[in-house]
């Protein structure tokens, strides 16, 4: 049998996530079907991220065994003309038969973007976190500081997962945004009249990389980094949150439609 | 009566174009339904721009009469709670009652996203052509060179669209595209090869501004601008296929959903 490991992106707005699911559109349903179109077999899809719904991938990655002949080079654009278009393939290679596309990852790496705007966008509507409040960005970049590292991060885990370890690694936290935007003196100044005072449309991109996350974790530092911007929970305290360990100090989940899969690493 | 004028953005994706139609969804319709809701009249709806189906709008422009007594500044988020999520009104402002949105524009800015990569994304397939053949940039930027001025665009115009004169002046046509990308040497390259050889997905971006356009104008331009880019029309003709006035000199029209209508001036 040969293994075959696909580097997927999809639009998740329109799927109930990763996992197949009864009665839902789950994009590994999606992907499993057209692989049987393709090779006539029905086959095992190993993904290495169960994505919720609403959240989208760049680079979701998944494997399957297979007793078909097709050449690999041939892979993505036979299963691109079989799937719908806010799913596509990337990439397809054939790796070794042990290869497992969830155990084998060594790391992840995440995206979240935020639109902090007074109005909403229609164009970002399922692609960013609208936020209708000035967040003081360099409050938030500060607090990123404090994830990097290995960290128990159970003060960032959702209720009701069952993992060994709440133990993460965090490789990279960073926020970004556009410059000429930030430079603007109205949004320099995190005064009480910030919220009051008009500021230009941002749209922000916070990207963390680790060895791994735990269940909404990334959501859920989101959420709490969009807290510290709005003043609610001081730039200083993160290392505290996760040092308490306790979800009820970190901030709410963010939406999902925010998130972005970007690369699996091995 | 009041003479209110609104900036709208939306995504074209699910209308058929901004004009009123029979049994067809408009933004037209949509914002004067939302209007309606609000002040309980039926407006006339003047928009300053006519978008196809599937373009989108980041600064689409309309005004209507209102004998409504609610505050200006109520207007955007008033009439948003009542508008799906693909249409969203970015600003009002109360105008001189002799403003026409259409013939007191003095100039649009157009913006076209092309999504040059051998496969398709899903996340920008409804945002941006999709070119899976390499492009050469460098003449692609070289023939817009030849767009700006004022010139006779009968070259550019759609067959059937009845306007007095076909001059136009164009202010600016500008490409760009991501950098770190081009500078890769596969990319510099426009050998015979370039096709075969892998290239890394690139987002380029057009930016067009005038003091008006014809029917299709801008997605001819991209048109001819994509087979410039493939080699099929040489980078040096522009300025010819504009004096010869010749629709079939010109490139396809390229797809609806690349194009954004980014800013109208008055």
């Amino acid at each position: 049998m040969r293994n075959i490991k696909l580097t997927i992106e999809y639009d998740g707005t329109n799927y109930h996530g990763w996992q197949s699911q009864l009665n839902a559109d789950a994009v590994q349903d999606v992907v499993k079907k057209a692989v049987k179109k393709l090779t006539g077999e029905d086959c095992n899809l190993i993904g290495a991220s169960r994505t919720d719904s609403g959240v989208h991938a760049l680079g979701q990655v998944a494997n399957f065994l297979t007793g078909s002949k097709i050449p690999i080079d041939k892979f993505p654009k036979a299963l691109n003309s079989v799937l719908p278009d806010d799913v596509v393939i990337r990439n397809a290679e054939e790796v070794d038969e042990t290869f497992h596309s969830r155990f084998a990852a060594k790391g992840k790496k995440y995206r979240y973007l935020i639109y902090n705007s007074k109005l909403p966008s229609a164009l970002l509507r399922n692609r960013a976190y609208h936020v209708p409040f000035w967040l003081d960005l360099e409050a938030m970049k500060l607090a990123c500081g404090a994830l990097t590292g290995r960290h128990d991060f159970s003060a960032f885990r959702a209720a009701g997962s069952n993992v060994k370890t709440s133990e993460r690694t965090i490789f990279k936290a960073e926020l970004s945004f556009d410059a000429t935007v930030e430079n603007r003196p109205q949004c320099r100044r995190p005064s009480p009249m910030s919220q009051i005072v008009p500021w230009e449309p941002r749209l922000i991109e916070f990207e963390i990389e680790g060895d791994g996350f735990l269940y909404n974790m990334v959501r859920i530092i989101a959420g709490t980094l969009v807290e510290i911007g709005m003043g609610g929970i001081p730039a200083g305290s993160m290392a505290e949150i996760i040092c308490s360990r306790q979800r009820n100090r970190a901030g709410k989940t963010a939406p999902a439609h925010g998130l972005y899969l970007v690369e699996v690493y091995y």
